[in-house]
């Protein structure tokens, strides 16, 4: 048997499947902690997928009423099971086809019986079981989730809200009376669980058995399902980007100024008057000058985490230059934006590895809005909105524009707002030397 | 007020100072525990120390009987309390003057009033508590550790083994009388608490507040004390160690591949014959190649992460070559060998942020046999024996030796076994270009 590899993060990929069970009763975030855990590890590299049940009961019933999960119901039973086994069919096939190594199990499996049936199957394919249980008693909480439910969820779509959320209360209540917490009765004991209690309260970490589990346990110890957003911006255009010059420390443009001194309007427009933030920067100039207007009793931190890209032995160089002294490295980097690596510096998969933990901390924190740099900003929004390696690097991010993100259930929202205050692009096609280019329309968004 | 900084790693270490307390009976591992953590922040170059209460009894009594710690007992009450007074006025001196961030305050604080007043102590000071409980019903662990306390406690020192355990036994029931787990009466709920049940088969986290604590907190619930060893070998001499060339990806010498011979003997030897192994190896061809003899049934796994420190720009060339051609570069490297990085490659602090991976697998796991190359073994080394920075990249590790290092309550014990096959030396004394020097004494050890 050959040695198996390990890549450089530490996680042994190759000899790794893990099936993540979610469980726990209906509004209870389960969705929400299951697509962030695949977001995560895919914006690590590690293959993931998630294996939402609903959608394939959805395929035979589409809007069924509450009645339809009462467990006296027959046919709703049948159709429920049915779906459980599709979605482990394609699961399974999931994981021998493609080398998944995550699969993220999203249905309530809120039986002992369901969650042995899922453990038989895995543990015959040689895929280890791990169940996340988010256990909630906090009304308010349900109550936002229910709100945020019935106006998303493919469910309710086209119906009356008042209506919708009644019906999905009486679900809920029909899953109340045969959910059963994992190990309630001390016969799971020998399970691997992790139970999070009123999101991230408290945990409970059970039998943890690897690396990657404990990877995906810390992740999920941080996370919290109170609603938030996160605002990005670039420095205010600098010096350097005036002369196409990439890297560096150098000062605000006259009009990087103008940002910084309308940035704390923006702020205020998107944001609102009466709402705490915490401000992060880089350690470079012209992050901390352009949020050196902001309020303040703003929080202000500056992370050398939050940095640009370092470019090496090109920090300072136009891409001319580059292209001219060092005409295979500018070549290669065109070729694999997100692995190339600057003699001396950095690649993008250097800085994702960087930002990890600006990532979980951003994930335990409340509202925060960090100023950065072209290629930080990229790595950061390709997490929240799962944006690819290969088409990240590639991505417009203008200078003076505030984005705003909320994570929701099924997703992060964007907005975007526009400080009005020319600049120049410095955004930069395939192949080009171009000082100032227009980006072209693929790169918009 | 000036912004924070944050560190590289993303530890806010400027605005955060936790005070972990730890919580336990005796014998449950506390020490261990409280060492082990200060070892691994202080290897991240997170500044922290240990404040042991027991030590500071010893001052007033040395080795006192068990009725000692009898609640009864009023002035052995008196002396533990001015004990636990004494150490926590250290602590705030060590925070204040020594800009601390990470003190563990190493003590059973088994009741509720002790755990308020170190809380009450530290919020006055701006610190934050979190307390790390270690609990154990597994009577062969506790035994185990009762054992060891016995041969290694200065308690006991120079008294009968028998005597010592069943007075120690006798202490322990002393402090059963008065012991309250964290927030067992659910009055403690809005503490900050890591509950570490047998050993880390299950823990529980209540109300984790920053980043700094949920690295520790992470680092932590990968902890065992189950007994174990950790071998260690640089793989053997290789083609580029005659030639007095760095880096590469060369095959063995004719004394390396014997030396891959001989490991099985030497491993058979120090390890036994009927105890399972796990090698680890770095991806590169000189350790895959002296681990390809050893016995079939060890696992084998491949980890970029353990490839020998990148040299960049300097890979393949010799130390007399870079010196020639990056004099200042050689001379900035011996001025601060640890946080000097290779042009387009690594210092010695990139390789251990690259290995807190292996870290914490290696925290995780029973016995392991690792084969790697000097620079990464000096790091692994570090670690386990609390190297300081400075010193440890210039350690001697000589080629075709086996290294175990067993952690043990109060340290790591060490044993090495000489293959006796001459080798190189591929030490270098700070300033020298010489293709092979013999280490001077200091480097020794």
């Amino acid at each position: 048997m050959a040695p198996a590899k390990a890549n450089g993060r530490g996680v042994q990929v190759e000899d790794t499947r893990i099936c993540v069970v979610m469980v726990g009763l209906p509004a209870r975030g389960k969705s929400y902690i299951a697509q962030k855990a695949q977001r995560y590890l895919q914006w690590l590299s590690v293959p993931s997928q998630t294996f939402n049940v609903g959608s394939y009961r959805r395929k035979a019933a589409a809007q069924p009423t509450a009645d339809f999960f009462d467990t006296t119901n027959v046919e709703g039973e049948r159709q429920r099971k049915a779906a459980a086994e599709a979605a482990v069919a394609d699961m399974l096939k999931w994981f021998k086809n493609e080398n998944g190594v995550v699969a993220i199990l999203d249905a309530t499996n809120s039986t002992k019986e369901r969650r042995k049936w899922i453990l038989e199957i895995c543990t015959r394919a040689g895929i280890e079981v791990i169940y996340v249980e988010s256990r909630c008693d906090d009304e308010n909480l349900i109550m936002a989730n229910i709100r945020d439910v019935k106006t998303t969820s493919p469910d309710y779509k086209g119906q009356d809200p008042e209506q919708a959320a009644l019906d999905f209360r009486n679900r809920i209540r029909n899953y109340e009376k045969v959910y059963k917490s994992v190990n309630d009765d001390g016969d799971e004991e020998h399970l691997t669980y992790l139970k999070i209690m009123n999101v991230g309260k408290q945990v409970i970490i059970n039998r943890i058995q690897d690396y990657l589990q404990s990877r995906v346990v810390y992740y999920l110890m941080n996370l919290h399902i109170r609603p938030r957003s996160v605002w990005l911006s670039r420095h205010g255009e600098s010096m350097y980007n005036l002369d196409g010059r990439i890297g560096g420390d150098a000062l605000l443009s006259p009009r990087g100024e103008q940002y910084a001194r309308k940035l704390p309007d923006l702020v205020r427009e998107s944001v609102g008057d009466d709402r705490p933030l915490t401000v992060w920067t880089s350690t470079l100039k012209r992050t901390i000058a352009t949020a050196r207007f902001l309020p303040k009793h703003y929080n202000q931190l500056q992370w050398k985490a939050l940095d640009e890209l370092d470019a090496g032995l090109c920090d300072g160089m136009t891409y001319q230059e580059i292209k001219d002294e060092y005409p295979e490295d500018f070549e290669a980097r065109d070729e694999d934006k997100y692995n190339y690596r600057y003699r001396g510096g950095e690649s993008y998969r250097d800085v994702v590895i960087r930002l990890e933990p600006i990532i979980m901390e951003l994930e335990r924190s409340e509202d925060i809005l960090i100023v950065t740099h072209q290629a930080v900003l990229r790595c950061i929004y390709a997490y929240f909105m799962k944006r690819n390696q290969e088409k990240s690097p590639w991505m417009h991010v203008p200078l003076h524009t505030l984005i705003k993100l909320t994570p929701r259930a099924y997703g992060t929202d964007e907005q975007r707002w526009d400080a009005k205050i020319a600049a120049v692009s410095t955004w930069r096609g395939k192949g080009s030397t171009a000082k100032h280019e227009d980006p072209v329309p693929s790169a918009l968004h």
